[in-house]
């Protein structure tokens, strides 16, 4: 499944800011902003809040994971086509704080092409995005983990990065969506990485532990429109 | 917390049988049969469908499964905490499919004691029963692997791993609710079990796979009754 | 580090033939016939034989697996360094029975290059040694997991599996060299698989398992001559 | 099996300066010393060093971590057979960083009994200490988290831990062996330690990143004389 780009998607961990009540809400401060906008957001829930949210609010949901298991008897463990069921439109895969075994991330993706689902494959340099590429996911979002949480967006640290990991997983697949993850919080971030060439913005804690998340929300928009 | 005995609690895994409105249409089956019966009714959903299902239903909802981590940068694993604001009572631990570290089945029953969130802690053998009954669960569900999802009740095939359990676990700590899991499909098997002393359920396939999901509930209920 | 080729590899996993004295004797025949044949033969003992066996034979040694980790506070882990200084070659990487993750296996082969050992990285299927042949590893070996202990010859079962792979690996990086595993126990399948375009074979169970290992590490050596 | 207390286990991790020939040398440093002063000191090598330590020095090696397989297509996974046929005593379980499922710690536990070999299984607090010695381990050794590799000696900076858990272990099971870890350095802390009711100390860096290794062992074995 294709996504709309230029994105941003917004992953709300397991934050204390982002649980209950406070998720449901943080999602459709995203619709309101998307619908006010224009802009694409998509929102990645967390994991036992994903049907009751993807089921209520406009804008795309993602699950933050999902495991490389058919459905059957896996207790506790999240099968794509549950993600489907839920009304999520795909998943994230590989994300730096849940790190996958190649052959299940080569197994998530063609299950999800079967199953239309989009998948955003989180990668943490230029050759694991290549390496990735090959298995033709939706998007690819390169986050060098030193800079996960820290405020610093990748898109000033490490431009290189981000063109190279383009230009790379370009080369192998152009059917690939490039994003940019790590240490995005504003509109200006989110610019800088569409002029590396980047389709759009993964991120977290730049929203999820802002004092005014609707307000972020608006500058980031800014960033895409 | 505790939890109201005699009790039949329904894992429903990740049964393509009960994803999605599946799901949901399965745990207000279980509500109905509480409330027609008056037999106490647990149900543990999909982990994507957990808030969903249980902000919805009448009886108490429990995770499948969660993760020993504090709220956080924790992408795609579910704290205790976002189980609690999910409206679920409590959560399943150490599930057979799903085993955990000794160090987090503690750190978990740890923190549901402090979150007044109930736990039942699978075990496998009447050692690995007496050795959680230390950390003081609400609850011990004997489960021996060979017979989980065989259709031959535990509490026929193996009807000493449960009294021995029973006495080795209220040796321990009088507390803790001892459950009986592993092939129990009918009333009876509930019966047998709740003669061997056991306090109730833990069951999946037998009602998940079932022609007619409230036929079985119904008599499974009429064995607590 | 390159390897010298065609080769045979033998992995003999944590088998009971293949403990303690038998794992010495047995790394001892695979020299002899390296050494009465002239055809390459590389040896993976189990992992608390590594140093020992390595340091007595004459034929390269590789560790069975290797944790991704630096040396440190790593206790039971098994670090490159630590192979290295045990006396091996390099390592098998991502074998079947022990999956690892993708920015571990990219970690491990990138580690290996500046310490000048081999990796020889197992995969599932042509998809996943082409996004591994982006990492630039010594050797990928490609393994059906319906094939391995099978005693059916990947070589035979699916040719095309093989020569895919080789085709496709070396479209992406004409440097790595393809070994061909799953099913082989003779030299005929050895030698099928070279037709192939392979360059040799990772072979366990048809040596370690048979009456006379001798008699079936010669009857290989026949295919590599 | 039994070991003989009270003892000093040197848990050589995964350390640069435990590695290849700087762990043989260490290990006949440790057997020196015990044969000097008549003090009991058993050795843990990294993994792949195992039979080729074992087999050489006198005092008891045990492995540093053990996988709950049987033997079999297990690749890179050490199998408590291997571990016995490579010469060693025993096994450390649980250590803090590898950390196991309580299913496993069981079964490693009952499979050492058969096999005769000894097992210290490793605890973060009291709980898991009197939890685990329902198992019957050889012994138990409480090592706090966060006084690891801190320096600071558990049996100073939490002397109840250490004295609490040896009452609720000895009420569980009089068998089982208390021993003291984290932060252990000098003869007088083992001293204290075994004041508190502990039988021996496990420790790692006091010993191997120590400028002269000999004169910290010295000092250490002065605590158990």
């Amino acid at each position: 499944m294709k996504i709309k780009t230029p994105i941003i998607v917004l992953n709300v961990k397991a934050y204390e800011e982002s649980m209950g009540q406070r998720d449901m809400d943080l999602a459709k401060n995203c619709a309101e902003v998307a619908s006010e906008t224009g802009a694409n957001i998509a929102y990645c829930p967390q994991q036992v809040d994903l049907a009751w949210v993807a089921r209520e609010i406009e804008i795309p949901c993602l699950a933050q994971h999902c495991d490389a298991f058919d459905p059957g008897s896996k207790t506790g463990w999240t099968v794509l086509e549950a993600v489907k069921e839920a009304g999520a439109v795909g998943t994230l895969v590989n994300h730096s704080e849940h790190r996958m075994q190649i052959a299940d991330i080569d197994g998530i993706i063609q299950k999800a092409k079967e199953l239309d689902l989009a998948t955003i494959v989180c990668t943490n340099n230029t050759g694991v995005s290549t390496a990735v590429a090959e298995f033709g996911p939706t998007a690819s979002a390169i986050e060098p983990p030193e800079l996960i949480g820290s405020g610093i967006s990748v898109s000033k640290a490490d431009p290189e990065i981000v063109s190279n990991s383009v230009a790379a997983v370009e080369d192998v697949n152009k059917d690939v969506v490039v994003l940019c993850g790590a240490g995005i919080s504003t509109g200006e971030d989110v610019k800088a990485a569409i002029e590396l060439g980047a389709k759009g913005v993964l991120l977290a804690s730049g929203v999820v532990k802002a004092e005014d998340q609707k307000a972020v929300l608006l500058n980031l928009a800014s960033g895409v429109l």
